[in-house]
């Protein structure tokens, strides 16, 4: 009921200023609810083509597959854009594990992304390797030839107090229109995490070396959630010249913590494993994005972007993290293709790269065509990601960057959009109501000020471009599906995608349409 | 609150009659919370043991490791007791399931029990077939040489609405003190009833011997839950005699439905897989049940018994199906051993075999030593379970009928003991009251009048003796772990395990010294 009657205040102000073109909005909705290509296109990325890690042989499938879907759609400019530098391909045909003494039992395990094959099956005893630290490896040594390594401890089952499948209800919906004023950050809070976050890297690579220098046929760890799931990313190294470390799989924490618990009542515990995964280049290969344009009349040289990253992780088929987000955005420009829109804007839709490594195909593209802060010159620095190096001067803004006039992404599974989240940027939030309002019916009804993060409008927003994710029903994702071998097709709701697509095409084609370009919140300097 | 005001009305009468030896509760508590050996006994049972399908090679081992136990700690007449005719031994070492083409994927899935293996990986097409009855089976003669054959249709994915685990609070205890006075069963019905299981009995036979003689390589089915969850029982045949059919394995139903899906878009699939499962014996063998007593000394002659089945099915480690309730069992009387208890009547615990077919160890106990109706002499009838037979005379009673004194079982997963299940024997329910009180701060408070079914005091209870199987905390019985993968050690609660025993060995000693045997309800005819 608050919820409703914010709502109804923020659209009172704002429907004074803003137009929504309710014809386009009608047009949208029947294409979008009755002619709907959005399952298609998510089956298609799923399960034609599967698993979509970047830099994979899928993942240039996917490129080539979402190419010819524009074009035979109609829409202008369709190409990949590279970005440098990303690392080897991978991908893995199958995998087992099985337990053979002291009893046999086949184990559910599926390998790290960028760890080495087995080439062919191996067998050895496992032994458990407790060390946080590279000198705690030390005391190992000499007692890992031929052995399969558990690098995880045991883990307590979690009994699942809360429903797997949730929606927001008024109550949720109402507590997201709050907003926390930040605390400030503590510099020494900061430099722990540099410090934390640089001890891992030490960690993992001195783990891999030690690995390999100590002739370890293999290494388990415990998969990130109970229930048989497994959920997983990468291990190994992505970069050519860095080791690799020995085959590394993720194993069901229902098959993995019997294993620590019979080699604690000293039993010899036999394993055979098999991990038919390979690298598919050996250099540091570019990444691509795949881009498509609805282009615009009037106003063509400015841009309205959307966007969602096609890459995914391996154990799944990536159908929630993110085929859905890339589904839905195909199907906006297309339902928008479709009614004949015809906007002032060139709206554009990129189908990142390089997501869940860290933002990499979206953060390149911005600093090919919008804006970049000077690359660091100190080779520390530069090995750092982005949130952890020191300022190093002025943004450095390309004319594209004046031209541009939002940026809308989706990336928080296949959840039907309840609103959106407006990064703080105050002058957007009734423009945003209005624009909702037409969709009230279907549930998307907040604006609210909060900042959300973890996903591609980052790239934009950081370099003060408007940038915005909407808010999603969770339903999921957070219990079955992000980076897990459940993420599957299944799992995706059908009505919820065609919802989203719909928002999502109307989002656009207002975006493209209003006198002015989005307003933009100040640049926030650290 | 309800639910308080009714548990004290019901107190208030009781106490009056029934003595409960309070010193005695205290040392079984201190012994149950302070010394406890249960998680101990389950975890041998499912990670040293593993699965205990009955007949298999690890069901006679637990046989043997249970009875070792029971002598070791000092427990008399420890033996087995065989039931005639159960049916072949049957185990599976690995199994392994891949999708080929059109793209290389490892699927989830596990052998049912009682088919046999594959002799080495095999691959092939696969082909969907659809057929309810035998005739449905006519149009894929020709068809499903060196095929995998897909029995079910695709699924769709049910969203989680509740959570996964549960305990009842007071309203879900209060609902359980209701009664509801029961239907007539209708004539039509049970014929209704009787004519669909002939008919799966039938098809079930037909479909294995079209298989076998159609030369399909093996048979896949969807799991019986989502979320990569493998739940799965039984398939073939486990009768010496019959048709076997081809391997079969039930898939994960998200890695099910997409090979439904591609074949329905006229995709080749080829799979290969490799079921390294094997019958362990070629003759109907007997079934043991394992029994183990602490004699009394007074009315020794009469028998207060404690059961719970120990087979499991065989996907998970038969954890919560039911090692929970074997493991509770037998802590119960190694409980009472341990305090020097010395009961006027004798305990006995039976771990029972053939349950997850029918009840079937328990069953022949009673029919052996308790009371049975005249076995049927039309062979027709002689086929059915006995719950569809046709009445066959008057109730045999053995002398030891007259001496049983109470049953009380144990098989509603590791959750604890929230109270009994009456079975509609109103003269008991003010002695449970009674004998539940000093357990009441453990969460064990309510007596119901109702019945509860589908497990092994049905076989007590349907002779018209006192059998009662106790109300138990959910948990993620009937959503992770019932007859699945997922029944494994780690999702059993040892907290709940240790209160179990403490209120079981109670029971058992008040039973075993109370004046009178427990009043017994008249012997419904059908």
């Amino acid at each position: 009921m608050a919820a409703a009657g914010l709502l109804s205040m923020g659209l009172s102000q704002a429907q004074a200023a803003e137009q929504v073109d309710m014809e386009m909005v009608g047009k949208i909705r029947q294409e979008a609810f009755h002619h709907s290509q959005v399952s298609q296109t998510l089956q298609h990325l799923t399960e034609q083509i599967g698993p979509r890690l970047t830099n994979s042989p899928n993942m240039a499938k996917a490129n080539a597959w979402t190419r010819q879907q524009f074009k035979d759609w109609g829409l202008a400019n369709v190409h990949d854009e590279a970005f440098d530098d990303f690392g080897r391909g991978w991908e893995f045909r199958s995998a087992s594990l099985e337990l053979l003494s002291p009893r046999a039992q086949p184990l559910h395990a599926v390998p790290k992304a960028w760890t080495p094959g087995t080439q062919g099956p191996v067998e050895g005893e496992a032994i458990l390797v407790s060390a946080k630290t590279p000198k705690d490896l030390d005391k190992y040594k000499g007692q890992l030839r031929g052995k399969i390594v558990l690098l995880s401890e045991a883990r307590e089952y979690k009994p699942g107090t809360e429903p797997d499948t949730q929606r927001y209800d008024e109550a949720g919906l109402t507590e997201l229109l709050s907003f926390s004023v930040p605390k400030d950050v503590k510099p020494e809070d900061k430099a722990k995490r540099l410090k934390d976050y640089r001890e891992r890297q030490e960690m993992t690579a001195a783990q891999n070396k030690f690995l390999v220098e100590e002739g370890a046929l293999a290494a388990l760890s415990i998969s990130g959630w109970d229930n048989g799931i497994l959920r997983v990313g990468g291990g190994g190294s992505r970069r050519a010249g860095e080791s690799v470390g020995v085959p590394e799989l993720a194993v069901a924490a229902e098959h993995y913590n019997p294993l620590v618990r019979a080699l604690q009542r000293k039993e010899t515990v036999r394993l055979r494993l098999n991990s038919d995964a390979d690298f598919t280049s050996q250099s540091n290969d570019p990444g691509y994005n795949t881009i498509a344009e609805l282009p615009g009349s009037g106003k063509a040289e400015e841009v309205v972007m959307l966007g969602a990253h096609m890459d995914s992780w391996h154990a799944g088929t990536g159908a929630s993290d993110n085929g859905a987000g890339v589904a839905v955005m195909m199907e906006a420009i297309r339902i928008l293709k479709a009614v004949g829109a015809k906007p002032k804007r060139t709206i554009r839709v990129a189908l990142w790269s390089g997501e869940e490594q860290g933002l990499i195909g979206s953060g390149e593209y911005v600093k090919q065509h919008l804006a970049a802060y000077p690359e660091p010159t100190d080779p520390e620095q530069k090995k750092l990601p982005a949130y952890f190096r020191e300022p190093t001067g002025e943004l450095q803004r390309t004319k594209e960057y004046g031209k541009f006039a939002a940026y809308f992404n989706l990336d928080n599974g296949s959840g039907r959009i309840r609103g959106i989240y407006a990064q703080e940027n105050s002058a957007v939030m009734p423009i945003f109501e209005s624009w909702l309002a037409p969709f009230n019916d279907l549930g998307a009804t907040i604006v609210t000020s909060r900042n959300t993060g973890s996903t591609d409008h980052i790239s934009f927003d950081r370099v003060g471009l408007p940038g915005f994710q909407f808010v999603q029903d969770r339903l999921d994702y957070s219990t079955n599906v992000h980076h897990s071998d459940l993420d599957t097709y299944d799992h995706a709701m059908p009505e919820d995608l065609k919802q989203a697509a719909a928002v999502i095409a109307s989002f656009a084609y207002n975006a493209a349409m209003r006198e002015e370009k989005l307003p933009r919140k100040p640049l926030l300097k650290e």
